[in-house]
């Protein structure tokens, strides 16, 4: 059992079948130190993988992301929710189904940031039906650019994200992978 | 000149009067490398403060405040412009009005996180009317919580976010300030 799994046993909470709650030091509360950790894991995983651009969406993912880009020594670009009156440049932008939510939202950046020479790392805090990241691997696409890796802090595995990424062919690394949600009761595969 | 204020007249676009584009390192695009010396800075400037909590709003204040909270050893509070589904416990909040986009919002933490005990550093990346910064001062003096002081990436030095707060006895430190955007030119303190 990693520092994290560990983590997740000592501080989080099942709101439900379906429903981690991690606001203690992911979420809403960040705990910098496991953040660290978590940014020396994915770095070491991806290592061999020459990254130049790490990606995540605001903002749960940016602790993490930020950490790996550090060691890595790639910059992070911050996938936005909501576009700012700074924003322009020429957008590139995918449509998000969030299931938790029940409702779409537009996830955008701008194009200046990519370019078909980068190998990009998609960073980001839950992986449960993968929309998120599908939504980053359609502006991969769009701007040409390959995606070396996904890299997920908590894999909601009885989801179907992963297979979903998985038939992409994408190489994807969960620190935590958790089996099951139920009987309020955090099993890990 | 720091620095921040190098990568500022490097990489900085002054897109009118008032406004900084910064969102090739702070924005949009982090540089992991310079975040990690801002929070090398406030650190060093808050350690004698015994702080205990750091404070910041999603979310651009997130990566220079994870790096603070490493090196001071305490964890990071991100208040919430919109709450989710896991944000099940009792909340406090405050209202912000934002100059830039005219429009009030609201930003939340959950309770839990603060107590009498507590002193806090507050992080942002900009201060410009202090709105921000305020509505996170009425969250502490709600939850009885010390703000031992305000560290800030970018002051925009024209504006009267400074006053405001020296006014309520804060302790500020801007790692730049810039006094002026006038003829597309950044002009620092």
């Amino acid at each position: 059992m990693n520092v994290l799994e560990e983590r997740i046993l000592q501080d989080g909470v099942v709101l439900n079948g379906e429903v981690l709650k991690v606001d203690a030091f992911l979420n809403h509360q960040i705990d910098p130190v496991l953040m660290q950790k978590i940014g020396e894991e994915f770095a070491a995983r991806f290592t061999d993988k020459k990254i130049t651009k790490i990606i995540t969406i605001e903002s749960s993912g940016i602790a993490p992301a930020v950490f790996t880009g550090l060691i890595l020594g790639v910059p992070v670009i911050v996938a936005k929710k909501n576009t700012s009156i700074t924003m322009t440049d020429s957008l590139v932008s995918a449509n998000v189904y969030s299931f938790t939510k029940q409702q779409h939202y537009t996830i955008t950046i701008s194009k200046k940031f990519l370019s078909s020479d980068d190998h990009v790392l998609i960073i980001d805090d839950f992986l449960a039906n993968g929309q998120a990241a599908l939504g980053l691997l359609d502006i991969c696409e769009e701007m040409d650019c390959s995606v070396s890796g996904v890299g997920i802090v908590i894999e909601k595995s009885f989801q179907d994200g992963r297979e979903k990424l998985t038939d992409k062919g994408i190489d994807i690394y969960s620190m935590a992978r958790i089996k099951s949600l139920e009987n309020n009761t955090v099993t890990f595969m």
